[in-house]
């Protein structure tokens, strides 16, 4: 009986891995113009980290975490996001203390969520994310927004959309959070079990709420714009000043929230309207976050950072058409004829990889003409025919596949001549 | 209280993980020369993959392996090696049915085993492996070896050692199970009880035994190179004649087994005797394995792979003092002086970086000298300065670091100039 892969999980094959390797050769040259350098923490950390990094009221801690014993009784979890296990390792190594500040990190791998599986939602999947920590100039903020939009825009997509928020300083959320439980306390029997709930522990989230967003008090909820101090006010003016210095357009969205307690200041998303996407959807989500650092147990450090799911990326530019460039060409097929030219084609065709060039030959033991078939399916660039009487002769036959044009070459000089006829 | 890294895995920082950047580049350009893709499969596979695919008698499925309950009561299993999950993809998938054959394929990425954290072990290390699945001419069982000793080399490591044996056909390994049974057999009482376990079902495995290696018995057991019957004889010269064709040295070591019951032919063993690096230590392994498909409930297809940690061939490396060639600049640090300077290097930075280089600027409100340390510590090519004078007269200073020279750029024009300049 067949085994089948894990519920939720894909594979990803030879035909759609070259996307994946290209957006990930892409994040990585951006991430080093901005200069993030990249971090990789392990697939799996102690539980209690995303039960004071992600937040234990959250449906991700709550519904969704991989979690087990190891065989020595340790609870570990499969990682559901990527901050909380940044921030766990700039604290554990101590990179407060590094000379260059900010730290300005990059992560890119899979993580974990136990959902219901349904189109473009795996509980494995990747995410690409950054950190910026140790700095609270609002040009860092907008730094990092740009390395998304960079990102998006380089890979090709025009159909975004970047909606920024204030979450404010602490004093502010504070004011807004008081106005919030004013507001909604005297009827939240209204609301659903999970809204009740949060009116004393973040009723931020309320606003978030899917099951009760009808509600006519959602609507005419305090906004947290009208409850920013001066200093959270000016934050977020230079935020949005910087944003237009970068030519970078975007909308406020004063509903736009992010529910972890330590979410401050400036919050984003990008989202992408490409027809045929759906509704409107969310291709990335970020924020400034000034008090994980310490929830984690190390010393106060602001941070903001971002995260996006690589396979959401495809989908959209799936949905805007996107083509990408894909090499789909090797340089050099062999062919040979006999058997003493097909083992002498053993040797020839590493001397061609050594010399840095794709190619490959039959393992099959194919007759001629399939061979020159496989060449075609792999889109040989050249193919070299070696028969009995070439091999007898000391020749090989260059054949290019562009132009049709073939030359008869000395098999001692076969390299050097296919480096200049291949003019690489 | 701070929470700590889970036991026996490890974070790779900035400054180490560039090694990693490196490497995996390396292995991603040579399988492209080899024409090996690249397939990806999930973290966790259903634990009945590893019982079939590994084999349910090893360390590794007995002791090793992180297995969990997920939510819907699956057994789940953190992947302890790449090959089995490859296969379950070649079946699943039907790859059998490609019109490119063979199936050639690489992957890279986590693995985990539950074993006792020591220097140079982790439970949750990165392998790098091949599989060509769908091929038994010996002259791919030579390309895969090529292939990892390519790599190698080409990493700059030079104190290898490569070792090869035969396993066999079926009917070899019989006979040879039969011989091994009749020397092992009367005296089995004297060696451990693992090896008393395997002697029915698997006596190829005492000749792996640690502890059984000195007892007189393993020098006389019969060697499978005696009981190769004449088609694995002939394959195993073929083999062996191949790597002579390829100038790749090796020695026969008739001892090299390798205990699963798919394995056939070809086993092999890439060893490091550099000094240093404690005893002889192998690198990488690999070997044939025409009954895998089958056991995973695919049809008969002959393959051939190997695997190796990414962490043991770093640890090669630095035991033979390979330097790597690793960046380590960036292109261009711009200093500024005033707020309104300050301000406007946020859009210079990034027509910088939307040109495609590499720069970067303070976020820490420093002071000039401070900003100059900065440049200097992230090894800036270029340090562009922009005071309040200059910026009123639409000026900005641009220092090669190399030269020393000073070149005045007006500001409209200094990303051509740079471009210019920098000779990119």
């Amino acid at each position: 009986m067949a085994i089948h892969i894990p519920r939720g999980t894909q594979d990803i094959l030879p035909g759609e891995v070259e996307k994946w390797q290209l957006i990930e050769e892409k994040a990585k040259e951006i991430c080093d113009r901005f200069q993030y350098q990249e971090i990789r923490t392990p697939i799996f950390e102690h539980t209690e980290l995303f039960l004071r990094g992600v937040g234990d009221t959250t449906d991700v801690v709550q519904k969704e975490m991989y979690t087990f014993e190891d065989r020595g009784e340790r609870s570990l979890t499969l990682r559901p996001e990527g901050t909380a296990a940044v921030v766990r390792s700039y604290v554990e190594n101590k990179m407060f203390g590094y000379a260059n500040q900010p730290i300005k990190l990059y992560y890119m791998g899979p993580m974990f969520r136990y959902e219901r599986p349904q189109a473009g939602r795996f509980r494995q999947f990747v995410q690409f994310g950054v950190e910026a920590i140790g700095s609270s100039d609002p040009a860092i903020d907008a730094e990092v927004i740009a390395l998304a939009m960079t990102f998006y825009k380089e890979m090709g997509l025009k159909k975004l959309k970047l909606v920024i928020n204030s979450l404010g300083d602490k004093e502010s959320r504070g004011a807004h959070r008081d106005a919030l439980i004013a507001h909604f306390k005297p009827r939240i029997g209204e609301f659903c079990s999970d809204c009740q709930n949060r009116l004393e522990k973040n009723p931020m989230r309320i606003l978030d709420c899917k099951k009760d967003r009808e509600h006519e008090l959602m609507k005419s909820a305090p906004s947290i714009l009208d409850y920013l101090n001066e200093d959270s006010k000016t934050y977020f003016e230079k935020v949005q000043r910087y944003l237009q210095d970068l030519d970078i357009e975007f909308v406020v969205d004063p509903n736009l929230v992010r529910g972890l307690d330590y979410y401050t200041h400036t919050a984003f998303e990008i989202m992408s309207d490409a027809e045929g996407f759906g509704a409107i959807t969310t291709l990335c989500g970020g924020g400034r976050y000034n008090g994980l650092t310490e929830d984690i147990g190390g010393p106060e450090a602001p941070g903001i950072g971002f995260a996006f799911s690589i396979e959401r990326l495809i989908a959209a530019l799936s949905a805007e058409k996107v083509e990408l460039d894909l090499k789909n060409s090797i340089d050099c097929y062999l062919v040979a004829l006999g058997d003493e030219a097909k083992d002498y084609t053993v040797g020839l065709l590493q001397k061609l990889r050594n010399a840095g060039f794709s190619a490959d030959r039959d393992y099959l033991d194919r007759k001629i003409k399939a061979q020159f078939k496989a060449a075609d399916r792999v889109n040989a660039k050249y193919v070299a025919v070696l028969g009995e009487d070439e091999l007898k002769e000391n020749k090989i036959n260059l054949k290019s596949m562009d132009t049709g044009e073939q030359t008869e070459i000395n098999l001692d000089s076969f390299i050097e001549k296919f480096i200049e006829l291949s003019g690489k």
